[in-house]
């Protein structure tokens, strides 16, 4: 089971109309940012929904009993607006330590909210039942490959937005962005994936061998704290050779705090690891080469940032 | 003395790789956000400031004494930025009652800050005497023509970026940015100003048949703040019938806030105003219009966005 770039593409006319068509900007020459915060739910998760639930309607599988998701984050928000979008009901399982503010966020996106567990794995297991029990349709976070096509349709808007550039910095968390980014560039430029020390599933993997659960934690932890790489991500890892660069707790601190008061962008830390590689030096672009950061994410608490 | 075109496009040429081409976001069908506040110093500020220190050096009339400036605000961290840009040295006067964080922003950009006064008024009599006394060239906030043609260049961009558009919604203070946005604009769109209740500098020189001064306040006064409009922008406004629609203090909190919630843009209250007409029905486009909102400004305390 693997996501071609073919599939990128019918994603992009699937989805098309449906999400916004990010910004990108160029910071200083060489150095440009795609602005997928910017993003309907402020972050590029939409993509992905919308290209699963658009997919399963053409096949007659998106019914009145809905989606079904597990996340108390940007997947979830993502999960909510499109299904509303679509005029289907979503039910979001989310572990009972969900931050007050964003399960209020899901119902104002109309979702039902179920809070169950301590953890994410907890929620995940009652939405999977509840799919079953219901035969609503189930939207993963990211190890679906409508899902990895939809987020890759950002590679396809790079192609078309950036001019010519040879390396894209991608942060990583279960792996549906930067398998579907790599899909999408395939030999236009080099994928690399950035993760933080506490939560480096794609490192892990790629040391194992094969995808492998590990802790996770961190600042980032709330958007990139899968415990493993989905098997799709790991595939395309593989296929397109893409590496992971660490960062440090540190290094994500400073570089959004960068991107607030240099840049005027406020991002969650999650959006912040990929710039972080380039300005704590793990990543060191050599001369002329031009690089794209994918800044990701804009849910967050605004009065952190300074 | 106006501003022609012609100018505003030589200003383009001048200033290109100075400043940031800022990206644009088609939000929904017919509505485009021009997304200036991730211009360098975090307002547009910086484009009317490199026309004139690049036209007075043309001239020769830039020297080793530099540039002063009298300004809390954008325009002096704009002109801050571009004099240290071009290697020569900035002169700040800003009123004693400059919030802190402002003063050191200035600082960090190497400037020199002279604090003197209790308003604007008095540090602008100071910078005009150290002019005088220097030989230093004095960069006004607004009402100088290379500064209007430079503020111009953002209409030449968004005649590029933004397909076809009727309106475009722009802030007013002092006026330097919707007299080079509504002269670069021309027949292609009209422009419309929106001011703040408490600060309507265009709205009052309308009704008087000339440009007057009168008392300013409320949410937005340190951006625009300005006691009375320009004579270039007054001519401006009356050249290409440039109206004013006032918004209330309630409505740019608001615009403010769902900037940040639904758009995930973080902006200062003057970078709201224009939105804010549109949020509150003060301006509504027919059916079909395309409007283009400025959205000029992101200095701002992000803790004041929720
Ligand atoms: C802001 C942000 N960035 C990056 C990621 C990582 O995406 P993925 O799980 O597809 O690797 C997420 C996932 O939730 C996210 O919310
Ligand atoms: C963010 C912002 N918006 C709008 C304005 C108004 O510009 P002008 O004085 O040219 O009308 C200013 C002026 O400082 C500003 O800083």
């Amino acid at each position: 089971m693997t996501v071609s770039a073919q599939d990128v593409r019918a994603a992009a006319e699937r989805i098309a109309g449906r999400v916004r068509r990010t910004p990108v900007i160029e910071v200083r020459p060489g150095l440009t940012f795609k602005l997928e915060h910017l993003q309907h739910t402020g972050s590029f998760k939409p993509r992905g929904a919308f290209n699963r639930l658009l997919t399963a309607k053409e096949h007659g599988e998106l019914t009145g009993q809905g989606v079904v998701a597990a996340s108390g984050g940007n997947a979830g928000l993502a999960a909510a607006y499109a299904a509303r979008e679509l005029g289907v009901p979503a039910r979001i399982f989310v572990p009972e330590t969900a931050p007050a503010p964003k399960v209020a966020k899901l119902r104002t996106l109309e979702a039902e909210v179920i809070q169950i567990g301590s953890e994410y794995a907890e929620a995940y297991q009652a939405a999977v039942q509840a799919q079953e029990q219901s035969g609503a349709l189930l939207l993963h976070a990211y190890d679906q490959p409508e899902v990895v096509a939809g987020q890759g349709t950002i590679g396809l808007e790079l192609l078309e937005q950036a001019g010519m550039f040879d390396t894209v910095l991608v942060a990583v968390g279960g792996g549906g962005l930067i398998a579907g980014i790599a899909t999408a560039m395939g030999d236009n430029a080099q994928v690399i994936g950035v993760e933080p020390e506490l939560a480096p599933t794609l490192h892990r993997a790629l040391a194992a061998g094969e995808p492998v659960d590990g802790p996770v934690g961190g600042v980032a932890a709330d958007s990139l704290g899968a415990r493993r790489i989905g098997d799709l991500a790991f595939a395309a890892a593989r296929e397109y050779g893409v590496r992971s660069l660490l960062v440090g707790e540190d290094a994500i601190v400073a570089a959004r705090k960068e991107l607030w008061i240099d840049h005027h962008l406020a991002v969650e830390h999650g959006a912040a690891v990929a710039y972080a590689a380039l300005k704590s030096g793990v990543y060191r672009p050599v001369g002329g080469e031009r690089v794209v950061v994918v800044v990701c994410g804009s849910n967050t608490d605004p009065a952190t940032l300074t």
